[in-house]
C-alpha cells in the first residue's frame, strides 16, 4: 500500500460503501486513483459522522449515485499531490471542506456569497474536474460524497477543498470543524451576526445547534432558547450556552412572536420546500439562507482552527463516541437514532 | 351635514358600500358616529385605489366582514375630534395611514418592527379602540377597512392613524403616499437599503414597482430590471428608471442567479404561501418581509411628504385617472383589468 512520492499509483484500501438507500455499509477493498492536476490524495486519519451523511446515505432520491462512499467531516495527511498543487506537501495535516473555494469566481469575490461557482456544493457524486469518480472496485466506478468521501482509508479531494493544519492539532476532534461546529458558529457569527443582550432561538441541538448556541453565547447574546423533542438535551445544552428549553411536543400553542432574523442552517431531512404565510413576513421578519455557517472554506476555516487550538471554542464536549473504523455502522445508528452527537471514527483501528 | 365644532354628532353621508364580495359598490346614506376618545372625523377630499382595495373586496375569505367600505389611500381635512386629542385640530390637513404607530408599545420602540402591537394591520373591519364600527346603514353596521374605510365622504379614524400635511399639499396627488409610494419607496430605502451600483429586480410594475424602482434610481442602482407580463409597463417604467424589462411569458428557463436580497412587499393576490426549495437558500439569500415599506408610518411619512413637497419624488405621474366619486366602480374595474396605475377619486365631484 506504499506509493513513491513523485509519481503516485494507484492505491487499494479499505473504505466502507454503501451499495443501497439505508442498507448497511460493507467494508471492501476499493481502488483510489492517483490525484490529477490541482488534487491530493489524503490519508484519512478521522472522519466524524454528521447528519445529512445519514440523510444522504437514507434518501432514494439519487438510486443511480450507490455504490457510493460516504463521509465529510474528516482530518487526514496529505499522502500525495496531483500536477500543479504548490499549496500542499505530502505529509501535510489537513481537514476537508466539502464546499471549495476556487478564489477568483463572482461568487468567491463578491463578499456575500460563499457557493463557489467552480468549487460549490458537489450533488452528482463526482469530481468536479471532469466529472469522474477516483474510486472502484473491478473497474466499477464508486461515487464520492460531496466531493470528500472520507469513508475510506484513502480519498482524492480538490487542492481546494482542503485547508492545511497544524500538526499539533487532535486530529480526532479537529475534524468536527470541518462542517457540524463550523455551520453552527458562523450562522451565530457570520450569518445572524448576534449581538449582545439579543434573544436567540435555537430549533433543534444537535452538534450544530449547540454551536449556534456557544456562538451566541460568546457573542452575549442574553437569552438563548433551545427548541428540541428529546428533553435529554436541555442538560448538554446548558454547558453551551442555552438558559431556556422548549419541548414543542409540550407546547399547545405556537410561541412565535414579534420581529426577527430566521437563519436555515444546512439540508432539512424531511421536507426540501421552506415555507410560510406571507403575513408573518409582514412585521419585517428575514429568512435569510447559509451554507458551512456563511464561511469561506478556505479563507475563514484556518481562523477557527486557531480558535479551537486557542481554547477559545469548545469542540472536545461535542464528541460523544470515538470508535474503530470497522463499527462505522453502529455509528450510523447512532445518528439516525438520535443517541450521540458527534461519533468520531478512528480510521486507523480495526 | 354641518357639525357642532366641540358636540360632534352623527353624520348622514354617502359611502360607497361594498354589499358582497366583487359585487359593484353602491353609493349609499351612511351614518358616521362622531370620533370617540384620541379618534379624529375626517372630511375625504381625495382616496387613490390601491390594488389591495380590489384584493380584499374580491375576496371571499371573509364574507361576514361585509358590508364594508374599502380604501384606505386618502387626504382629508379633519372634521372633528375625539376626547384627548391634542395632535389634531378641526381643520387640519391629513392623510390616513393603514398601520398605525402608538410609539410606546414593543415594536414601536424597538427599531426593527413597523407592525405597532397596538394599531398594526387591522384584520377584522372594526376600530382598534373598541372593536366596533362608526358606520352604520339603518342601525345594521358597515364595516371598516384598515382602519380607514375612505371611500366615504366622511370616515373616522384613530389619531395615530393620521398625519399632518401642509395645506399647501396637491390633495389630489399627495394621497398616493398614504400607501404605494410610500412601500415601494421604503423597500428600496429602509428594507433592501439598496446601495450605488447595485443590480435590482423589481417584480410587478405597478404604482409599488414603479416607487421601488424610483427609489432604486435615487440611491444610484446601476441596473434595474423590471419584469412584468404586460409589456406596455417597459415606457413607463423607463420614467422611473427601469433599465431592463423582462417579460417572463417570453423567457424560456428560470432567470434568477447568484446571491441577493428578496424583499416581499404587501399582499399577495393569489397565493398567500411563500414557498422554495432550501437549495436556493444555501448560496446564502436573505428572504425579508416588509409592510408599508418598513416605515413608521407617523415618525417617517412626514419626511416623504416634504420630498414630495420639495419636487425629490416623484407621484404626480402614477396618477393616470382623475374620476368624481360617482364613478368609482368604473376605478375599481381599471385596477382590477390592470389598465391603470392610480385612480384619484375626487369625493366631492359627483
Amino acid at each position: 500500500m506504499s506509493s513513491p512520492v513523485n509519481s503516485p499509483a494507484v492505491i487499494t484500501c479499505k473504505a466502507a460503501v454503501a451499495w443501497a438507500p439505508g442498507e448497511p455499509l460493507v467494508l471492501e477493498e476499493v481502488a483510489v486513483e492517483p490525484p490529477k492536476p490541482m488534487e491530493i490524495r489524503i490519508k484519512v486519519v478521522c472522519t466524524s459522522i454528521c447528519r445529512s451523511d445519514v440523510t444522504q446515505w437514507e434518501s432514494k432520491a439519487q438510486p443511480d449515485l450507490f455504490p457510493r462512499i460516504f463521509g465529510h467531516e474528516a482530518s487526514g495527511i496529505v499522502e500525495s499531490v496531483g500536477e500543479g498543487v504548490t499549496e500542499f506537501e505530502v505529509g501535510d495535516y489537513v481537514l476537508t471542506v466539502f464546499i471549495g473555494e476556487c478564489g477568483t469566481c463572482k461568487h468567491c469575490v463578491s463578499g456575500k456569497s460563499n457557493m463557489c461557482q467552480k468549487l460549490g456544493l458537489e450533488r452528482k457524486g463526482l469530481m468536479h474536474t471532469d466529472q469522474k469518480t477516483r474510486f472502484s472496485i473491478k473497474g466499477k466506478p464508486v461515487y464520492h460524497y460531496c466531493a470528500v468521501s472520507s469513508f475510506s482509508e484513502y480519498t482524492v479531494v480538490h487542492s481546494n477543498c482542503a485547508v492545511k493544519i497544524s500538526s499539533s492539532a487532535s486530529m480526532d476532534r479537529i475534524c468536527l470543524l470541518s462542517c457540524g461546529v463550523s455551520a453552527g458558529l458562523g450562522a451565530a457569527w457570520k450569518v445572524a451576526d448576534i449581538s449582545k443582550g439579543s434573544t436567540v432561538v435555537i430549533f433543534g441541538l444537535g452538534t450544530v445547534g449547540l454551536s449556534v448556541a456557544q456562538g451566541a453565547k460568546i457573542r452575549g447574546a442574553s437569552k438563548i432558547i433551545g427548541v428540541d423533542t428529546n428533553p435529554e438535551k436541555y442538560e448538554k445544552g446548558k454547558a453551551f450556552g442555552i438558559t431556556d428549553f422548549i419541548n414543542p411536543d409540550e407546547c399547545s400553542e405556537p410561541i412565535q412572536q414579534g420581529w426577527g432574523l430566521t437563519v436555515t442552517l444546512g439540508v432539512p431531512k424531511v421536507k426540501p420546500e421552506v415555507s410560510a404565510h406571507y403575513a408573518v413576513l409582514l412585521s419585517g421578519r428575514t429568512l435569510k439562507g447559509s451554507l458551512f455557517g456563511g464561511w469561506r472554506p478556505k479563507s475563514d476555516l484556518p481562523l477557527l482552527v486557531d480558535k479551537y487550538m486557542n481554547k477559545e471554542i469548545e469542540v472536545d464536549e461535542l464528541v460523544t463516541h470515538d470508535m474503530p473504523f470497522s463499527r462505522i455502522n453502529e455509528a450510523l445508528n447512532l445518528m439516525r437514532e438520535r443517541k450521540c452527537l458527534r461519533c468520531v471514527i478512528h480510521m486507523s483501528e480495526q
